[in-house]
């Protein structure tokens, strides 16, 4: 049984990570007629969450399995949280990225010292490169979202929040792979039992929520959504912790995640991520669940193409 | 002689404002080779730091003279500082804005309850239009930035940076008509007379720079820069106060500016508009300058079209 404290993920992490800003609106408040508290990972090291679990996951291994290395394939926001852990680690970040990756990201990777390995943009083709590289070096591969240490470490996002706004009646995250949706969820489970988890998702990437109708995992089928991040399935380690433990997925459309992206950006000034966007966009849809209710919205990420922006 | 007391004119408005936060950015500092402090204004009320002036010209008028509402016109962050800082201070915002104005602008103004009259978008008419309405109403009529009060009451974010920051080498504002930058000029004097303030100009809208060269005021003519809030000239008001405190104007280019603009963006993941862009452009371009010094940039507003922008 592997070790689920958010607490001593925290406490493993939190020297190195920054505490994020916790952001309110007075604006949106009035908008939304909910009391809401933005968690700004997009201030994280690497402009998203994701260094929390991928940080834990490497401090959570033996000196000798960390020193050969940490592996993953990813064209996203995982690919910079290695990056960054393996650096604050003392070890070395194998990255595979497909050839179709954006190039500030590949860029960006690079920036922080991950050896990068391009691959075709197929699914098979990152499996097989990095099955290469860990058979060859010995190195740890490390999934973003399906992967304990990992989960337990998203977690720590939420239990700042918790810790500094102790009476939220919700928390919302985005739900993609699921892995800060069931960080979030054991955070308040351990932390703060009466503040029910909420999941945001896309219409069009809505595997997790008919994940739970089914009490299986679907399989997200080409999703097509702005949300980026979003378009990524469950997995069997944080399935079972969503099931338990969530109290509802609410979908949103595209165009309410542009119009809260937008509102965001314009009115708090700052730049959050599509997928972040969803959870602003859940509230704005559902007046009935958070009118008068306070609301913790996990803000995942700030890494966008600014020349590819919808607006 | 009117009082320049930043302090006073900070303990008149502080109760009504947003005392924002300061950002910095490890990144940032290493790729300037400073240790740089953004202090955001971008977060502040109406999104740009124009309510200290408004506010603080407001408060310093007679109760009776208030009563009477406060009279501008303007296209830009002005409106809005105008009509919160009414608000505020429980009287009426008249308005004066050109029909071209941007319709965001104008729906924010109207927002924030200020009575809006559209005039052509000559200056002629802007200045007629709100003298017919000055004169009819009795109101106030706030110039936004060559007024002293207003000028003090931009003195109160640098002010609030000293306070923060003791010991900055140097503070870099953008110079536009000149309020920010005298006003900055103010508070380093009276509470920081170590720090020196430099101005940051775009090279495309250089009438303060050639000001400062010629001893007097130059006209701003037609200037096309992507910094919107630095089209306009010095005034009586506040050029004897930059001529005699003013460190020296760096200017930069259309380029360094969307640069430094993409950078704060990308990397602090702030919306931040052209004109505060300057100061950060003026530190990329002048290393020689900036190396290994401690330095405040006054970020002063995030009110950017999402619709138009640069990238």
């Amino acid at each position: 049984m592997q070790n689920l404290s958010v607490k001593e993920a925290y406490d493993r992490i939190h020297s190195h990570i920054h505490q994020t800003a916790v952001i309110t609106s007075s604006f949106i408040n009035d908008h939304t007629g909910a009391s809401l508290f933005f968690k700004c990972e997009n201030f994280q090291k690497g402009g998203s969450y994701k260094i929390r679990g991928a940080l834990h996951a490497s401090l959570c291994l033996t000196e000798n399995q960390r020193s050969k290395g940490l592996g993953t394939h990813s064209s996203g926001n995982f690919a910079q949280a290695v990056a960054i852990s393996a650096k604050l680690t003392n070890t070395k970040a194998y990255v595979v990225m497909p050839s179709n990756a954006p190039a500030v990201k590949r860029a960006a990777t690079l920036g922080y010292g991950a050896i990068v390995e391009e691959c075709e943009p197929t699914l098979q083709a990152r499996e097989e490169t990095l099955a290469e590289i860990i058979e060859r070096t010995g190195a740890s591969k490390l999934h973003p979202s399906n992967d304990i240490d990992v989960i337990v470490g998203q977690g720590t996002c939420a239990y700042e929040l918790i810790v500094t706004h102790p009476d939220l009646d919700y928390i919302v995250a985005p739900v993609g792979g699921g892995g800060v949706a069931a960080g979030t969820i054991l955070a308040c489970q351990q932390h703060s039992p009466n503040t029910k988890v909420i999941g945001a998702e896309p219409e069009q990437a809505d595997d997790a929520y008919r994940s739970l109708k089914e009490g299986q995992i679907v399989p997200s089928v080409n999703p097509i959504t702005i949300a980026d991040g979003l378009r990524t399935q469950l997995g069997h380690h944080n399935f079972p912790i969503i099931k338990d433990g969530i109290d509802q997925i609410l979908l949103v459309s595209e165009k309410a995640i542009i119009e809260a992206m937008a509102l965001v950006w314009n009115r708090m000034k700052l730049v959050i991520e599509p997928s972040s966007a969803t959870t602003l966009a859940a509230v704005i849809a559902n007046p009935e669940v958070f009118k008068e209710k306070k609301v913790g919205l996990i803000i995942t990420g700030g890494n966008v193409d600014l020349s590819n922006l919808p607006f």
